[in-house]
């Protein structure tokens, strides 16, 4: 028996870049915090501490910072360029990966008119990208974070087995809330991303505000097909759904009803339904979601 | 010299609150976080563990609760109906707070119309209020928090003074982002609440990009002044402002320059500038904002 | 009637300060998060961006660092000297405060002996300061706070009035936890601020977990009281202390009972219990607490 | 092309559970966060909204509380004992993950004496566990969270590449500070569990506190290796241990020195390494980490 190194990465993590695009007086903004994670022959580090074919997470961080300098575009395009200058810069480096939040904010009105350089934190979602090079292919995840949605009706849970610790009721009108983590493969690296993650967004809201839930595991199975309908490009869809629950207050010992109005949200413990929709002819998934 | 009891309160804090409003199909929600706190002749329990003064904090949360079947209608009405109902109602109590936040939700769209009970949290700000009741008069604060506002330009900081421990370069063009905690001090309680807070917000945000600003200072007491100006109702304005430092990158040893583009977003320290903006002829705060 | 500028403050926050001190190959480390704010004649930032007058809070943020190269002592003396600096050397600063918390570490042991260089972050308590200085007189507040007990009996609530919305059962014995946040006025600046942390600390320690309670509130009483009679020094205690509930799982459904064996830990709501005990000849507060 | 369900689990997550053992008038306490994840024949649920095969998440929390009734022992036993319950006792649940962290507590000193029923939450480091069944085998992996620890001296880094955008100086004496997150998966289920972990962590902190480290790669295979060496029960070491950058304070434009003494300790960005450290002959992994 020996003891050896397994699996490895390292890198520089939550660099936190804001560029301001200035087209004259008009300015946009893109905030950014991104991670990069570099696997390859480092062995040496972990044995010996020879450092020759670490490239140090300082260097990682001001690349970050220097190729924002070109423009950022797309959080997807600047992932790969990203990922394939550390693979194909650094023999040592076998895989980068680099993943991506982008901060969404909305220009202020200002004086009545469109502010060419104020804005507010908006608040919706996160947009956010995982891009993987491996030297000879790339693999792009994009994806939606802390996106809370809810429907006040329109969702039932019955039918479920009772065994001996069995306490809760069967409804038919229950508050269904989550925030959604979701996440998506697509086939290739040829996509126009902007029009993607909108129609994915989209696609996402649509099918939960359009489906009449029984579980919350159908409501995520229809929110992953949609996507996946929506947009050709993606193969594969994964959701991770905490189940917010809402509880109806009971208001009787004060002597009124509670026909569906006041509810308390509870923190924890929540419900966590968790599932991947893809389709049946999806390429393979190499190192995307490792 | 004796030891004696000094001021004391106590209450239950951040029942978490939502009411679903069944206008036929069409729903709307509210999402409420309430915190109450008691003030009076309490003095017994803390001597001798005597409670027949105490309202349970479990009492408390039961009644925001109950209130709410109801209707809450805006925060600051809400407030005032349960600061007065405890004060009114419980003999030894002699002042009642409810503080409220109000969650922001939106509309979703289905199918291509406004969903009829399917919502998503926005997030531009929060909105707040204090009441305070003491069995004859009503205080009310109103306000907003994580209202997070970036300039991309039209900040300036130089001319401060060089001590032996100043080193900060003088600039005539900086990023300014903050993360606005205001709160306002209405002069009486017959107000439009939702047209007041929607009017002060636009005045914080117009102020916030419109002023040109030589320090953070000069747009708080901007913001302040558009507030009182805009809003007749509210006679003080008070404000937090962290300075989010944007640093920017020095990418010379790259061989490339940065012209106001590519900035670091720091966590901490950062600056902090408080102050409060108000009428000369504003009457007394009374125990609003103790 | 004329909008005009009331109170105001500003300065650099949360830095964070850790010093190592090597005696020989013996080390020490102190690890800080200091905040500063200064206010004094700071008209002209606020209303026309002349910064003359504002020593810049990256200066602020220099000084304190600079300052550690010295030492750094008791964090309350630290405060003064920070403190009297500012305002010392600053004509427009007539008021300087620095709040300072102390992150606890203990040494590690290493090959079975205490090590020269190795530390693990320890978690109990966090120490605090809040130290003013106004020219001519200093005001030195200490504290703790994230400081977590719980009583697992000895711990009752009951005889508090019934109204409509009470529900609440009567219990003589219950779980009692809170995480208090306390903070104490010291009479001068003369004081052994080391000693006078660990006794208050356990002080409040010994009079949680010495106190049969009848309420949070007679807890909260005893506790400041019982630092007031340890530490002469302290003129007057401030608590706050949210009653983290611990409610009974009922198991009955399941055919068992809960002989005061299992309960659920939730998170919101709490109770909040906020009070101050004092002695009745403490010297005027000043502004140490505003 | 079809679209189809892939891998999907559900549960209760985050069930905060606290167990007081009475022995006597001398109690223990126990506090848990534990989370329940289920998979197997869920496909109707997804497809359908049948939830004949869906045993409530409701009624796994009960489980969890309902189990507490008979004693909650190791973590580790304690989630064996759960795991096998849902597969035993469900015939469409096919594996069952539970995840359990232990929040420690010491016992507090009162009136001179170990009290016999009150506590203080502690603070270096959270024992956790997460434990696989699928109806025949069983795997466990223990860990710590949150420990934070730091070498103050022992730490270099030189010798790296420097390629167009590296400016890090090489350093021979550096502060090196991590927070622990480690797992270790244990070969079988027959361990003394209790022992295990305490070697496990005496292991990781005298391994980390041990190593002149060249890089903190260097240290993390370190203290895998050690706690392989010293507990024969484990046959693989999983860390991720953020490098929590303390940077030395440039003093010179004060004109004194820094030799090591005064640090900015910087929150993000964050050098992340990970690595596995494991036995030649480990048995496989099967679902243990997925």
């Amino acid at each position: 028996m020996a003891i050896v190194l397994g699996d490895n990465r390292y890198g520089k993590a939550e660099n936190r870049l804001v560029r301001v695009d200035r087209d004259g007086d008009e300015h946009r903004i893109t905030d950014l915090t991104v991670s990069v994670s570099l696997s390859g022959d480092l062995s040496d580090t972990h044995l010996t501490g020879a450092n020759d074919k670490v490239l140090a997470t300082d260097t990682q961080k001001n690349t970050v910072f220097a190729f924002a300098r070109d423009g950022i575009g797309e959080i997807e395009d600047f992932g790969l360029r990203l990922a394939r200058h550390f693979v194909g810069t650094q023999k040592s480096i076998r895989t980068a990966r680099v993943r991506l939040e982008e901060h969404p904010w909305q220009r202020l009105t200002v004086g009545g008119k469109p502010a060419h350089h104020s804005f507010a934190r908006a608040g919706t979602s996160t947009r956010t990208a995982s891009v993987t090079y491996d030297g000879a292919q790339a693999w792009v995840i994009g994806g939606v974070q802390d996106l809370t949605v809810l429907n006040s009706t329109g969702s039932e849970f019955w039918g479920f087995p009772r065994d001996h610790y069995t306490t809760l009721a069967e409804t038919k009108d229950r508050v269904l809330a989550t925030t959604v983590s979701a996440t998506w493969r697509f086939s290739g690296t040829e996509v126009g991303w902007a029009a993607a993650h909108g129609t994915a967004l989209a696609a996402l809201l649509d099918a939960f505000g359009g489906t009449h839930s029984l579980s919350l595991q159908q409501s995520l199975y229809a929110m992953g097909q949609r996507v996946l309908e929506e947009v050709p490009e993606i193969c594969e869809v994964r959701l991770s759904l905490p189940n917010k629950h809402h509880f109806l207050v009971d208001l009787a010992p004060f002597g009124v009803d509670n026909p569906g109005e006041v509810f308390h949200a509870a923190d924890r413990p929540y419900g966590l339904i968790e599932g991947t929709v893809l389709r049946d002819d999806a390429p393979p998934a190499g190192p995307a979601w490792s």
